[in-house]
């Protein structure tokens, strides 16, 4: 039987005494930290801690908590945040023609793996209404060309606030979100790309490594940013390839792949297991 | 530059405030955590942690620490130790005909990769006299019968005192330590075994691996207990083998696992990251 | 547009000219060499072959390939088998309350990765008729008990001979077939056993690994003999787990590993590229 | 005991019968194929092939091959090469101050596990002057400046020559070679990228990885072209790295991916196992 628990999340400049400070701040209020890490940066001299903290006997609540902590956090110049545990998060899936991830997060979610709620799944084509309204899970149709853009991701927009989504993964969703759009949700939208980024970003990375004659291939999952495949990346795993592997071979194997990389990063993120720094992830796992 | 700093390695019953009151009382002394790691082992009730403070400023020494430090510990049932860095770990080699991997340990030594002092190697065999001597290693020649083993594992204790050795590699040595010897030794021996442990222990591995037709072999380091093959494992790694594969291919693959295998469990150990659980390791990386 | 072929396996004891006689007598019939591979086992002398032979020009058919082929075979002393390629393989899967493989391999079956039919999935639970049904495929709800053991095990033949099956998965089918049914069916049958065998062979193999304390899990797939978890293994493969890792933990990502490790095998058979060579497999990939 | 063995490679356009053809031709002078390899590039309608030929009863030479064989060659327009096994590559090293790959590969070639000769090291440092004369290999110290590179390369081309090097591995040869003198040894100079390329071409690629926050770290092995880091990719390997590792430890974790990928490079190479296509590399293991 698991204990409930909090998780705080932490970034501040490095200094001494942070761990002491923090710890003795949680046990000062009845609280235990059952699980702490920690990282310190060293180029920019910045920390990071993530603690659990049993709430049994804890003499704080989510009404008091601020108050109570907000002189050490702000003495500490600290952005930090705290989730107390009390619902999941809430998690939209976008997805194009290619499913396999797409089956994979709800095959995950129906089987408890995943730690989230799915209020919805949108795509611009209606391929896979079928198999998500199965499960219950509301199925929105958004298609898109270059002119209703704006509309659409306005309309997607609206579906997110409306549904208090928290993070979005785009599952082999092969349109380009607006710079604009994305960054109205920093740290909110996971991408999965289908080579080992920095190498073949952009269009049709298994035809990139085809071509090139690599003998890995690979995926990369990362958060979006306003620079196409180029946000922090989160998590990544390769593969052997080799010359007898034609461009389809290589989009059959990178599947397994995509499918196990993009898993792992919503898992990750929806047990708070992710800090950004700066073009970086910090990942207490 | 690196900062003078110790480390603290810690194993006590599972209980509230543990990391505060650690935390604290080096906070309370001017000291600093630079680093910690701590795991809870729920089968068995135990706490696990390490922390590396920074001596700059911290006030108590290797001669006051003890007297501070043993009311919290006793209160706390810890086992514990604490190394305050001022000497590196000596490690002795033995080997016996396949040198893989002493000259792998002693090439990482040479550069600097391992923070140990290599007082001596030993060998039942003669043959890596030439090598040894050229680095300016001492070696010593320890031939060994059925009949001559008490006194030449009585040669090798006497060997290990004189030269106050903290641990012993066993790197590819193929002569069976007596348990005796071994349990003299706990938690400072370590071995590297040519399989994926605990398949295929004991003689000849790869021919085991060959005859039962695996697809994957792999190497096991771990600390050698008085059961052949069986102490706790300290890291492992696999590669892939196929068909293809004759005995000599897998001992040519699995001689660069072995190599890097070891090499880890060493640098592991040499920085104090390694705690022992009953049958099993905690490795703080 | 792929043209039509045919795979020919041949095993036979090795000797001169192999190779040059059957691409000889496939040219001398008009037909193509496509692919070839080949294998000799100097252990046992044996010679193994898997050729495929473009179909277009060839002047031989079903009808008329064994009498003109024959001779050859016969002086070589070969085991052979030839498939035209005119029918896909029929594909039974068992499975019991855990269904990451059933679902996973109905999922590669639904995208057309596997070249296989389904004609039915059998299990000793009712749990997954739904999910089976909505996809068009028969569900047979076999329950078992020790004493109606034999009963069940003759209405899954029955059920087999019935539906012409070539071969049959066990994706995690928690009941042990009696030898007299896997005798039945050799080469037929196949297993995934969730670690790396030999280690851990049996029942709950994570639990074992975790008592034991190993540092990296695996999957193993395998055929059948009468002889629990000891047939000719076809794949395997390994992921790092570390001391923070649960049982429940190992579970979980084991998963993903007997998923990829079974859907491997399962392709590799409907291709005819794999060919049992006493206790091991030759794969030709 | 092995017996005589030549190797013959080729390479011509895609058609009916080669397979055939080949093996035909050499049953017909009483050679037996020992290990056959092919592939087909669909993309470019190109056939490659190698194949071991037991020497023992063949009844053509060094001598007489030539005359019988290139009536079929030329019918198939083949380019191909035959090697007769009469002597070990001979293979020069080139070295700056890193010496990982040096070490590692003398320490193979002292063990037989690579089947070359190595007529001399160079080096545009004179550090491994003594540990490369200790094996008995001339060591060759090479200064260069911008304005003495054409001068020291010419130095270099003439060892090259008078030591009737076939091809020259660049152990972390920190000279970028001019094109001109690269152009004059085409597939004859292997080198090794301390990244998985394409990503992070050029200077200081663990650099690179480290401001882009990569999870994972490679290193490839590659035939060196006019264009750098661009040539065809012989292997390739990967590992995990996190936000913990600083740039020394991906160095240093990296020098073993490095070792590895490269020896594998030459003992391929010197074994005739890898042909070049167009900008890609089959490779026949």
């Amino acid at each position: 039987m698991s204990v409930a628990r909090a998780r705080l999340l932490i970034a501040c400049p490095d200094g001494r005494g942070i761990i002491a400070a923090v710890a003795g701040f949680i046990a000062e209020h009845q609280g235990n930290v059952l699980d702490a890490d920690q990282h310190t940066d060293p180029e920019h001299g910045e920390f990071f801690m993530r603690a659990e903290i049993e709430l049994n006997g804890f003499d704080l609540t989510c009404e008091t908590f601020d108050a109570a902590w907000t002189p050490l956090a702000d003495s500490l110049d600290m952005r930090w945040r705290m989730n107390w545990g009390t619902r999941k998060k809430r998690m939209a899936i976008l997805v194009s023609r290619e499913s396999h991830c797409l089956h994979d997060l709800l095959w995950r979610w129906k089987t408890g793996e995943l730690d989230v709620d799915v209020p919805f799944v949108a795509s611009n084509h209606a391929d896979w209404r079928g198999d998500v309204e199965a499960l219950g899970i509301p199925f929105h149709y958004l298609p898109v060309t270059p002119e209703s853009k704006p509309q659409q991701e306005a309309e997607l927009s609206r579906l997110l606030e409306a549904d208090a989504v928290d993070f979005v993964v785009l599952a082999r969703y092969m349109q380009i979100l607006s710079p604009s759009f994305v960054e109205r949700y920093p740290e909110r939208i996971i991408n999965i790309h289908h080579s080992f980024l920095p190498a073949f970003a952009g269009r049709r990375p298994y035809h990139q490594a085809f071509a090139r004659g690599v003998k890995i291939i690979g995926a990369t999952s990362h958060f979006a940013t306003d620079v196409l495949d180029d946000g922090p990346i989160i998590a990544q795993a390769t593969l052997e390839v080799g010359h007898w592997d034609t461009v389809d071979d290589m989009i059959r194997k990178g599947r397994d792949l995509e499918r196990v990389v993009l898993a792992r990063a919503v898992r990750l993120h929806a047990q708070d297991k992710i800090l950004v720094s700066g073009h970086k992830t910090v990942v207490f796992e």
